[in-house]
């Protein structure tokens, strides 16, 4: 069998940790499996990396941004070889380049194209333990890009399917997928299994366990994904593409506070104003979230929308530099104190009221609503921040999620 | 003109730092040259990494160590582009893949095989500032390689050879090369001109100024070099292939700490022993400085020779695997606290009497000589570690190298 393990900076941050990994890793090689390692920068250093650019420069460019960063990932590839050396096990690190994993050019946001797996099976078939890189690219230039936060899921994902593995299994620091977050909803309650689709809307979502594109290849490729902890040994969930039905209406809460609201007031009332704004930001690579357009004074309208948090100066940026050009607006708002939350099902399609249980739950809790954007099996409100936590639980009650031993 | 300059690890070692290296590129630029630079690690940032390494593994795999101390250097050139950039001057970062520079596959200790310039000559009609990592290279299969302790020197002056650039400049933090080292020797005395042949003497005798594979690289291809300090705008020492008579008998006194002497005593005194020998510590790409050979007891023989102290360990680890089976030795001693100290010049070879002279200087200083090893312009002498100061001054001194004002 061929098994692919990828474990987040949390897992790495020390050698303590590191040798847990490394430990783990050896008990499933010991087993007679190929296994293919993901991993992520140690602990925080990405993020320290990041602030030792804005030092230099407040404005990186973003192909050198990208440069510097994947030197995180670098150093923990080779320092879990060095471990797994150490406990008697062969390996070798291998970074996107050697590997070579190929990427769109979009720095900091690229997308993989394709997956040089010739190196990969040389090593494999010479029973060494293959530890690559998470998060990282190399474009047609062989200059260096990044996935995006959380990017290392999709790399571990796109590895399974390009090889074939018979597991792909995510670890992090809790046990799996949950009703709604634990540290928020004290009796949140562990799914044994999601649909990709249920889970892609919690991904994007903000429910942080798995990187949303990781989700939409796993879908694609039908890789059957182990959500579990790398601290114990339990179950975990398991995303795939029917999941057994468990009689619920919906399946999760997700929050998402990593996101801001932009306003743009005034646009004239014609064809082609919602295509020309967001294909602006489109070709700057800026994702944007929930929109919302709704009618504005003397027979204009105004285009609202979410982006997050760390594309928004990149957004006003570039919404700016055409306002007077092409979009000839009155002028842009920005709301940076939101947070959106959702909830999640498929059991939504064929279940009217979903959408007015959900609201209900808002009222009774005395929050206003923002802004509402639904899709089949998902309803999203935007809310002041400040109520976010409390809407969690609220809703995860309304809907009786919770488990029923709490 | 096409100026190479390469920066060691303390001219980049902080912020400030950086600027500084920026705007001296910038002055460049600005006058019209293309302009490329080559960085070492910040500070002491590999001393960082190579503890990290040992902390998982005290013996990491060479492989892994170079992936791991690569990323080093990554770090300082993106770092240093975006200053570049955000002094308002289009530059680009590329590493050792980028680049491309191709290796042996002598992990910690590989040799230049070429580099493509096609990259970095795009890059350069761009009118973009070049960054480049020194220290490091990629092996046929692409793996990452270090060229050995101050291999930024050899990327540069490697670069500059490729390019037939008009000026390679190694920055460092002294004004340039001293008849001796100016901590030591206060009235130590810089030089203007120095030949390739003294340079390489004064280099892997350990004066500390510039990596001896450098100064044969630039003497191999008429690579005219200037060692200058990044603190200043002084005119710095020229190297090249004949220096300007100065009527000096010698031109420096080096000292080398960073060595070790091995005595391998009582071998079997036929043919081939010394060939075995060494040959064993080629294999693994150990680098053995001054060797001695006397007769021993009993129709044995002794070889002692001295080796880089990072060189030790592994040095002593292939003489007990050949021990028992081709080397059959009584007994391998080891002397830490020793220290070389040599005299250079050009001078030498027309003059007798300079080795006694030194001899000399170092009898009045009451030093005791433990082997000595000479060539044609340059004498060495092997010497306890804590004598070594006192007899740099001493033999200093005793050619009357210093400044007369001081």
């Amino acid at each position: 069998m061929l098994i692919v393990k990828k474990f987040g900076g949390t897992s790495v941050a020390n050698k303590t940790r590191i040798f847990n990994v490394a430990r783990r890793c050896v008990a499933e090689y010991k087993k007679g499996n190929d296994v293919i390692v993901v991993l992520s920068a140690m602990g925080k250093s990405t993020d320290e990396l990041i602030e030792m650019a804005k030092e230099i420069n407040p404005k990186p460019a973003k192909r050198e941004l990208d440069m510097l960063m994947v030197t995180g990932e670098q150093i923990s590839v080779s320092l879990m070889a060095m471990a797994l050396d150490s406990l008697g096990v062969p390996a070798i690190s291998l970074n996107a380049f050697q590997v070579a994993m190929h990427t769109t050019s979009a720095y900091g946001n690229a997308r993989l194209k394709n997956i040089d797996t010739e190196r990969i099976k040389n090593e494999l078939e010479n029973r060494k333990i293959v530890i690559i890189t998470g998060f990282q690219g190399v474009d047609a230039e062989n200059d260096f890009t990044t996935l995006g936060r959380g990017g290392s899921d999709t790399t571990a994902v796109a590895l399974a399917a390009a090889l074939h593995a018979d597991a792909c299994e995510i670890y992090t620091d809790v046990d799996g997928v949950y009703t709604a977050d634990p540290r928020i909803v004290k009796n949140a309650r562990k799914l044994d299994e999601i649909t990709y689709d249920e889970m892609l809307d919690l991904a994007s979502l903000g429910a942080g366990v798995l990187h949303n594109r990781s989700v939409e290849m796993a879908k694609k490729y039908g890789v059957q994904l182990v959500v579990r902890s790398s601290l114990n040994e339990n179950e975990g969930t398991i995303v795939k593409e029917s999941a057994k039905m468990e009689r619920m209406l919906i399946s999760g809460v997700a929050v998402d506070k990593d996101c801001a609201r932009i306003a743009v007031i005034g646009l004239l009332d014609q064809p082609g104003v919602a295509f020309k704004l967001f294909n602006h930001l489109a070709h700057h690579n800026i994702n944007v979230d929930v929109i919302l357009q709704s009618i504005g004074r003397d027979g204009t309208k105004d285009i609202s929308f979410t982006v997050a948090k760390d594309s928004l100066d990149d957004a006003l940026a570039v919404l700016e530099s055409h306002r007077e050009t092409s979009l000839k607006c009155d002028k842009i708002d920005v709301d940076r104190d939101i947070a959106k939350i959702s909830i999640v099902g498929a059991g939504m399609i064929s279940n009217p009221g979903v959408a007015a249980k959900m609201f209900e739950a808002m009222y009774d809790a005395n929050i206003n609503i923002k802004m509402i954007s639904t899709s089949e099996i998902r309803i999203t409100v935007i809310i002041d921040q400040a109520d976010v936590d409390r809407a969690a639980v609220a809703v995860h009650d309304k809907f009786g999620l919770g488990s029923p031993n709490t």
